[in-house]
């Protein structure tokens, strides 16, 4: 969820071939989801007064969550961004490739490595967590394909105010992702007001903190095809059946799409707009004008 | 809620003509009521826990939205900071105007973009949680325009502890943006200790979250006279009627213009109050006598 | 709670004479104190669920408190840092002056700021929040010198569990000002890994909120003898009475000195054991091997 | 937890023998466990709501859990960095010696260090909250060496749904370390984008923050031999008896090696996957591709 191809002076660029870029988004898209999916394993299942029916996690519950995963993309970035330049997204790699320059050839292998890596973090968050999802479940009386609850700690699905509308959670899934590329797109613009000393990675994690607080519910924040699909993919695999694909319960039907379309439109939205409104406002300047980064 | 008019060697300068600053305010004034409103409307409608009376947040519910605004603020000056300074707030711009030469005929048109931004914003909040919004009413048994608690999520209205007096949100108000505006005014002095590597706006934006921790639930903690002006409009136009304008429900009467009139009150003297104490004695030393500020 | 005296190229240096240094000190007590006690008014009489009898904050008040105090350090010394030094603590400016050759004849010219620079946040917090702590102890049935919570908001006493002895609250506050004292020493330590770009104050507030997080119920984490004096004098002609001076409750008697002396003790005892372990080793280096601060 | 050896470039290094480091990894430790072990004391004993069954911690007690470890560790690295490297951790000091070059000659005088610093830790936290600890157990009506809750102080145990399985916890304990030593490596990687201004310890402590966030109510995440060894050692001598050593209760037992064998593999698991993934990477490119640290 960073970047490399910054129009000019911009400090995370390509560092070597392919290789190693697909290595190191596996890796940051690994521990952006080991922790992610971790966070809402403790709000689930790890902490006794969690017990509820899914998506009624209180607001104490819903900190642990969005600390959780505003900390994975931190840390996501942190160990990828010197490579490949942490996009650990495929609807920022997009965002990239569209508007920053980043090459059409290295978007497959982007993406596939992001998929790989969120895939493998949710069996790790698995082989940890069976004990306590198994007696969840056992406890509340379901068996694991009938439970949305622990299935929530992998991947995403709507609230019920939504009543079955596919556009409710959409259109959140496009607002939310909008947020996420348009802030990366600000926090890494050296004309603007980007931070230095490396902290930017701290802050573009701090966006999916405030994500969380303000369009979480909705639909899960999932505002990142890898991270849903790969691990709605090992819930497929780990027997929670129809929830996972093609994503099916009381209120809602066929859901897995949405989170992969919703992120991927809101990632365009997001880039034009911060461009329309801002990029291009700078790129009209003299270069005399630009301002100095502090020290 | 930055600046560009500090004394000598400011960072944040103008760098275009009014134009392209316009612009940068209203998307940076919308990135903050977008991130702050959701917040509000995660903790009120969409946390399940969470459907109570208005103004009954528990502290875990508040701790969402101090964080929410916080990080509102946060990302909204990073967003337009490099063009516009990024006040996003119509006092900050009254303050700059006032003790920081920032040009008097600007004034107006940004406190317009900050109004424009702040709708706008709401529209998108409102556009978002509509569903979520009805549900909440229709299982509370309210219509809209009788729910404080959806009202909530756009605009201010003060404690029922203040029993009708508009003397005590007013004095909430004014002490609470004399904070905001003086902790400004000490962040961005570089006279003074004031963060470098464009850290500054992650502490702007905490100076928010202390607010809404210290002096959040008297009045909801507007402290920017556009951030509540621009969604109360919103409001009016969806249907709350007369909790929008002129702002009346059982135990507050007339309220509008209290978050307008409190937050230009408290800027000035917030601005005064750091010159008094901190800014001259600054100014007077001689210059070989000013800090270095550590790399 | 920053510095100016620390051994060499200490960037935190005095810049101008002792009446802006002591205006320098109101202020920044000023800070401080506002948001501080301003947090413990939310917890106890502005957010309606935390109706409770005194020290019985559930944890999520806590973490309303722990921030609130923590940012109120953060601000507090950013405002004053560039001109004091930012001590805003007595027992603070103590430790510099034992250890770090801070003049000791400006030491009573800084307490007499800090402590009138808490007397007035007491005053403002009192201004905005006495509707507020009238209704609540209306609602609960007491007057106000019978009220523990509302006095809890200015000033500090020991949890029932210690039952009446003074070495146990003693101990607290000596533990938790040395932890004080001796991780500021390590902050602005250039020797050691003080940060840089301005952002140790962030750091500084920090310490405070962790001992909250970690001391702080105990005995309400003074641990900064103007922070509790200056709001006890002001409780003391408020009416809270003898729970204001001498200090007297059910359970505790005679109890202001505790946080007087306790944060005095402490603050040496955190210098010298800083100064024990590492402090000396840095000193006993040749010069060549003092460290780089990472740029 | 951060580190001296690093490839190149690194910025913390030895500055001093090896009795300077002792005394700075005695001390650092010391910082850690007084926080961390404090926070659970404030969760457990000292916050009156909090009076549960061992293990039942609600996520607002768990909030302040994972600040005071996380804030913990950003102080205990800030003390001691600047002279040791600050690995307060003997599973960081084997990582270091296997994959950093570390001396093994120092290995075991920082293990005993560390043992020792978080010995005096337990020992400092018994002191101050005897009388609360007291209270609880009599309270709740056990003696002493009953009690899972106040000794969840001081050391850790598996939850119950690991229904006496020692793989499970032992697995938890290596994820959580491999996470831990695989984030200090990329933290402190300056090919990577290891945050610079010194700002580095905040983030290594926040590491610690999200991995109790994501896998710490499992077994208590120690991923630290030193913080759990030293302070079960002091409980053992204060009289819990058995829950110590052999570290036996109703749902496990023998348990007091977990948490030391299964951080010293885990922080070999972490160490060896980021060089895989990045550090090789980082190393085969030709010198004048290493990115720039932004200043």
């Amino acid at each position: 969820m960073a970047t490399t191809e910054a129009p000019s002076r911009s400090h995370w660029r390509f560092r070597r071939g392919l290789g190693g870029e697909v290595l190191a988004e596996i890796l940051g898209t690994f521990t952006l989801v080991l922790l992610g999916c971790g966070s809402v394993a403790v709000a689930v299942a790890a902490l006794p007064e969690s017990g509820r029916q899914a998506a009624e996690f209180g607001p104490a519950n819903w900190l642990i969550i969005i600390w959780g995963w505003g900390f994975g993309v931190v840390f996501g970035v942190y160990v990828a961004g010197g490579i490949s330049g942490a996009h650990i997204n495929p609807a920022v790699t997009l965002a990239f490739a569209l508007r920053r320059a980043f090459p059409w050839y290295k978007v497959v292998p982007y993406w596939l490595a992001q998929v790989v890596g969120a895939f493998l973090a949710a069996a790790v968050v698995y082989a940890v967590y069976a004990p306590a999802i198994n007696a969840f479940n056992r406890t509340s009386g379901v068996v694991r394909s009938e439970s949305l609850d622990t299935f929530a700690i992998f991947a995403t699905f709507p609230a019920d105010y939504f009543g079955g509308s596919w556009w409710g959670p959409l259109l959140d899934q496009i607002v939310g992702t909008a947020i996420l590329v348009g802030l990366i797109f600000a926090l890494i613009d050296s004309r603007n007001m980007a931070p230095g000393s490396n902290i930017g990675p701290f802050l573009i994690g701090m966006v999916v903190t405030v994500i969380g607080l303000t369009f979480g519910p909705n639909a899960g924040y999932a505002i990142n095809p890898a991270r849903d699909f790969g691990p709605r993919l090992w819930t497929y695999l780990a027997g929670w059946g129809d929830l996972a694909f093609p994503g099916s319960h009381e209120w809602f039907d066929f859901y897995f799409w949405i989170p992969i379309v919703g992120p991927l439109i809101g990632a365009v939205v997001g880039a034009v707009v911060y461009d329309l409104f801002i990029g291009q406002v700078l790129t009209d300047r003299p270069e005399s004008e630009e301002g100095r980064v502090p020290e």
